[in-house]
C-alpha cells in the first residue's frame, strides 16, 4: 500500500526563521521525504542565496513556498496543527514523541495538517502556541537539547514518511542462498581438509567440529560463497606451489 | 530503563567529507542525541570556521574528533560497521531501514560500533563498502533521494536514541565477537593461503577477494571462530600428511 499521497496534505510551517540557510535545509529535508508544502511566517530574510544553496535540488519547494505575516494565516484551511517547540510547557496538552505525532498527523491528513516550527532562538510565542493541539517532542540528550531547525524538519519529515511506509526494503534477490545439502557438503569438505592438514585430531580437538557446524549453520551462506570456499579447499588437494 | 550508555560506543565515521559545514552539522546532530565519538577520514577541510559555526554548542565533539587517513583506521577496535550509502547495490547483503539498523547497532554496542557515511557526492568506494556488514537505508521520495550529510547523521542519531528506549539488555556474552581488526587479519590469511594454493590468481579470479571480504564482513564471526579458521589456514603451511 502506498500511502504517501497523504504527505501532500502536510504543511510545514516555519515561524519567523532567522537564518535563510535553515529555510533551504528545511526545503531539502521536506523534498527527500516527499513533502512539498512550505509556509514561512515573517521570515527575516527571504528569498536569499543561502536558502537556495542549501535547498540544492529542492529549489522548487522554496519557489512555491507561501510567505505570510501570521501563524493564523499559515494555518488557514488546516484541520490540525502540531507544535514542535520545547517552550511553553504550561500551555501543552497532548504531548507525544515525534513518532506518535507523525502518526496522528497522517491519520488526519485527508485535509491539510500543519507541523509548526518556532524561531531558532525564541521558539513559538504563547499566542502561537495555543493554536496547536499536539506538542511533538524530540527525545534529546539532557546535555544538548537544541536541534538545528533544518535538522528538526528532517526528523519530523522522516517520521512522516516512515509512518506512511509499508516499507518496501526487500533485499536484492540477486544472491542465491545455499541449500542445507550444499552446506553439509561444505562442512564435510572442511572436515576432510582439516584432518588432512593435521589441524583436526579427533583425540585432541574437542569441540572443533561442533564449532564449525555452528558457524556454518548460522552464517546463511550464499551458493556462490559455498562454491568459493569449496574451490579453495579443493585447490589444497593439488601439489603445493612453493 | 535508561540504556543511553550504549551510545558512548557508537562511532560516527564521515568518509572524505567535502563541506566543513556538514561536519559541524553532524557534530551538533550527534550531541543532541547523546553521541560524541566522531571520526573523520581524510576530510577536505578540517578544522574550519564553518564547521565550528554549524556545530554551535557541539564544538567539543569537533575538538575531540579523530582525523585519520583511511576507513580501515577509523574502524580499528570496532565489532560492527554499518554503511549508509545508496551506492554499491551489488555488494550489499544485509539491507535494512535505519530503524532496524539502529537496533542492530545498539545490540552490538557493548563494544565500539561504526556508522559509516560516504562523501556527499561520491558515497563510499567499493573497498570501503565491503567492510560494512549492514546497509542502512533511509526511505526517501523517488523524486529526491539525496539527503544532506548532516541531515542523514541527524536521522541516524535520532533513531539510535529512539532505539535506546526500547532496547533489550544485550544478551550474555557467552561468545565474544571478533573485532574488525581480527577479521582483517583473517581475510589477509585467506588471501595468502588462496594465493599459495593457486586458487586465487589476480589475473583470472575476478571478484573473488571482494566476495571473500563481503562474506567475512557480514558474518560477524566470533573471536574463537576466527582462531579456528586461522588455525586451519596455519596448518596448511606445514608439510602435508599424505
Amino acid at each position: 500500500v502506498n500511502n504517501t499521497e497523504a504527505l501532500k496534505n502536510i504543511r510545514i510551517v516555519l515561524t519567523r526563521p532567522s537564518h535563510p540557510g535553515n529555510i533551504g535545509a528545511a526545503a531539502r529535508a521536506m523534498k527527500t521525504m516527499g513533502l512539498s508544502d512550505l509556509w514561512l511566517v515573517s521570515p527575516l530574510q527571504f528569498p536569499h542565496g543561502e536558502a537556495r544553496a542549501r535547498a540544492a535540488s529542492a529549489r522548487d519547494v522554496l519557489e512555491q513556498a507561501h510567505v505570510v505575516d501570521t501563524l493564523a494565516a499559515a494555518l488557514e484551511g488546516c484541520v490540525l496543527a502540531i507544535a514542535t517547540s520545547a517552550r511553553h510547557r504550561e500551555l501543552r496538552h497532548d504531548v507525544m514523541d515525534v513518532r506518535g505525532a507523525a502518526r496522528e498527523a497522517l491519520a488526519a491528513a485527508t485535509r491539510p495538517v500543519a507541523i509548526v516550527f518556532g524561531n531558532e532562538a525564541a521558539g513559538l510565542s504563547a499566542d502561537e502556541a495555543v493554536r496547536c493541539a499536539i506538542w511533538a517532542h524530540v527525545p534529546t540528550s539532557p546535555d544538548c537539547t537544541s536541534l538545528n531547525l533544518g535538522a528538526a524538519v528532517q526528523v519530523f519529515s522522516y517520521e512522516l514518511r516512515m509512518a506512511c511506509a509499508v516499507a518496501e526494503v526487500a533485499p536484492p534477490a540477486e544472491f542465491e542462498t545455499a541449500t542445507l545439502d550444499q552446506i553439509e557438503l561444505l562442512y564435510e569438505h572442511f572436515r576432510t581438509s582439516m584432518t588432512t592438514s593435521g589441524f583436526y585430531d579427533p583425540a585432541k580437538s574437542g569441540r572443533l567440529l561442533q564449532r564449525m557446524r555452528r558457524l556454518l549453520a548460522r552464517t546463511r551462506l550464499e551458493a556462490e560463497e559455498v562454491n568459493i570456499l569449496r574451490g579453495f579447499l579443493k585447490s589444497l588437494e593439488k601439489p603445493r606451489r612453493t
